[in-house]
């Protein structure tokens, strides 16, 4: 599915790293939210509060959880999960990833 | 108001000029499109297609509009119209320039 329906946006982004990072948030009517975002070529690393999934959607990345040497890679319809109060670094080469955070 | 309601957003972002650019596109009920986005400083030339009202949410710019030689800042909460098949520049210093680009 290409869009959310049915759903408030902040409308004033979220930018982090320089413009690294832009992120607009959403919110359902149960009061959940998400963010959709866009990370830009680079190796960053990010620090989690709530536990996150993390859903591609156009291009990929590269990532390593806090604590694992391996890095995996994560195309567009893949997530991944991050558990709360951790962190990890991504990589995005060539075109940027987008992607759906879930958080909770 | 900081949020839009009951819209759809779509997941992908709009990337433009690299990345200084960076929108995500609403659309409302009645089936209007506009985009929540961020510039991020630089000075860029964008050209329009339908005519667009730019209306500032955070941040501030100066345009210039296609024809005009004198460059004028805009502020959050104010807006500025460009014509159909035209084009501006706009120069961001400093923080981001957060926006609402509602076409029609």
């Amino acid at each position: 599915m290409s869009m959310f329906d049915n759903i408030s946006v902040v409308k004033k982004a979220n930018v982090y790293f320089d413009g690294k990072c832009v992120s607009h948030t959403v919110q359902f009517p149960d009061g959940t939210r998400k963010s959709v975002g866009v990370i830009l070529p680079s190796t960053l690393t990010f620090n989690t509060g709530a536990p996150e999934i993390m859903e591609g959607v156009a291009g990929s990345c590269r990532v390593r959880l806090a604590g694992e040497t391996e890095w995996k890679t994560y195309h567009a319809g893949e997530s991944f999960d991050v558990p709360a109060n951790s962190s990890f670094d991504i990589e995005v080469m060539g075109d940027p990833y987008h992607y759906v955070c879930h958080f909770g």
